[in-house]
């Protein structure tokens, strides 16, 4: 086997390792056809068995519920910024957004350009350092959606309790996405960057109901027309195949371990863990979120001071434990701990939280 | 070595097989870092590293003046229909489009959308057998840019003179990127989806003028916006790090084959070989463009009945010669003769169309 350190990159992150060999040993001859899946047409049958085997993957392990069409899409979560207002918004309606951090802040901004948007919660009153209770969010007359952020990835924070406001959920899920079950009952559209839990970079998976699929805004780009994408199985013009080939092994590892219920007990376990270990470090570790609210996937700390953050993400790497330092815009460190992070790697790092500790005292 | 077809696929298409078994080497530790290339963080230096050499090669590669910016997107080609005129179109301006076949229609009826866009040539009047003379192109007053495709995929003819109508041109590259040189003086934008003659599908590669990016529209999302793109060396979000990894392969494998000007002479090579044998068959197989125009990728051939159509691709296709079904909307054969097409491949081809019709008398 070849060298593999434990990736705690916030995305692209590590994935099933299987995955990733039984694709290395196919990639020049996929399904004995003598191309690999890089070259196939999209149109052929060996990439449409591909395609459409990972869109039922994906449907089956997430548990979607059949009035929900699933596509798969390019342009990150970014992209999906524009088009759900583009798509979803009518002339009179307006949009409210969970303001709780970074992402949210983005999906807001863009959300303004293309209708009437507004913050209906504004996380900069508590410092970012949790989540809204239902009634804390102010939802305005003529609301088509709430757009919520189940998890920010630079925060380090998660939703709990999903709004019940009287008007439909919009969620990006980028960063926790498939690691929990989602009430997809006070759902319109779910959607989220597959370069965490799913697969590679360049993909981007949106399930949406599929009564709206009658009534999206027409008058935009065929790129941008979710009823477009939906009605030809996300292969109008050609999809991202190496990303949707990918996740595709990833639906299969995760069916194989037991499913989302399966994946949601591993990622408590480890989280805990960790958790467990920083709330007991005497200080030395800090987390700054609000108990309740902490993340799962991104679990974000701090050292006594930034010269030993350095320090410690330094030694860390020599170690082979990678990617733990904090987003840029808030510093720290961050262990970002997704589907594929075995429990050996949170113990690893663990271990070594405690061993750095013990030799750089405050 | 694994079994290897010649796939004449018109996109996703063949590779240069030397880069895919670089990318299976090293697939699950990239740069001896211990990770797949497609777990790295983006914000990594190996990543970086990776990305940085990609556009370099590009633009080393393609000959691209420093005036213009390179941008690694994501949507294809057809996300770009949108994208120009968008980014570019002003109010009270005009957009020309050559209609010249069924890639620079879609980008026609998308730019109507963003703006006051036309159809300055219309190639249904020739049955879309060539591509206009310029004296045949009627450029409207306040026109801001005149749109080619120079090459359409699914009818197999490709522009020989580029207009010289005295507005800048954008041009719709995808499948001949990186054949041919490019006067980069009559273009202000050149665009193609990468997964012809550049890498795998989900990479759009964009050059556009530098001095565009200063006076572009602001008031759209930020994924649409060139300038964001532009300023951020295409990472303002994640990028889809595997395609872009493979194209800066395939960047030196044409660098190593001795350029652009090598590239172009196996491409006239290739499909002068083919032309002249349909040419020469007695009418059996017959190429129905203008032969001035016949493009040197997608070379489009009927046979005398579609009985023997069907017949060819499927005896074809048994002797391991794949992908020659012409496009559903068109019908016949076509064999695209990409950058990484051997001439062995081409000539197996011609070898099988003549023992096909020996066999085969209409």
């Amino acid at each position: 086997m070849s060298k593999r350190v434990f990736n705690f990159s916030a995305g692209p992150c590590t994935l099933p390792l299987e995955a990733l060999e039984e694709a290395q040993k196919e990639f020049t001859n996929y399904m004995d056809s003598g191309m690999s899946v890089i070259e196939m047409s999209h149109r052929g049958k060996e990439y449409d068995k591909t395609h459409m085997e990972a869109m039922a993957l994906t449907k089956e392990v997430f548990g979607v519920p059949d009035e929900f069409e699933v596509m798969f899409l390019q342009g990150g979560a970014t992209l999906q910024f524009s088009m759900i207002p583009m798509n979803i918004l009518k002339k009179g309606e307006k949009a409210g957004y969970v303001n709780s951090g970074a992402w949210a802040k983005k999906a807001l901004a863009d959300a303004k350009i293309y209708g009437d948007a507004y913050s209906a919660w504004d996380g900069n009153e508590v410092n970012l350092t949790r989540m809204p209770k239902t009634e804390e969010i102010k939802i305005q007359e003529n609301t088509r959606y709430l757009h919520v952020t189940s998890n920010e990835t630079i925060g380090g924070i998660r939703m709990i309790e999903w709004p019940d406001v009287g008007v439909p959920l919009v969620g990006d899920m980028s960063s926790d996405f498939m690691s929990r079950p989602i009430p997809w009952e006070k759902f319109d559209l779910v959607y989220g960057g597959a370069q965490k839990n799913l697969g590679p970079a360049g993909l981007t998976v949106v399930f949406i109901r599929k009564k709206l699929l009658e009534e999206t805004n027409r008058d935009i780009g065929v790129y941008l027309r979710y009823d477009i994408h939906a009605a030809k199985d996300s292969m109008y013009n050609t999809p991202p195949v190496f990303a949707i080939y990918i996740m595709g092994k990833v639906m299969k590892w995760m069916k194989s371990l037991g499913g989302l219920e399966a994946i949601q007990k591993k990622a408590e376990e480890k989280a805990e863990l960790l958790y467990n270990y920083i709330d007991n470090s005497g200080g030395y570790y800090r987390n700054p979120m609000d108990k309740e609210y902490r993340s799962l996937m991104n679990i974000v700390y701090r050292l006594p001071s930034e010269e030993l953050e350095a320090k410690f993400i330094a030694e860390a790497k020599e170690n082979e434990l990678i990617g733990l330092k904090g987003h840029r815009s808030v510093g720290g460190c961050r262990a970002s701990c997704y589907n594929a992070m075995p429990l050996e790697g949170v113990e690893a790092l663990k271990a070594f939280m405690e061993k750095f500790k013990a030799e750089n005292p405050a």
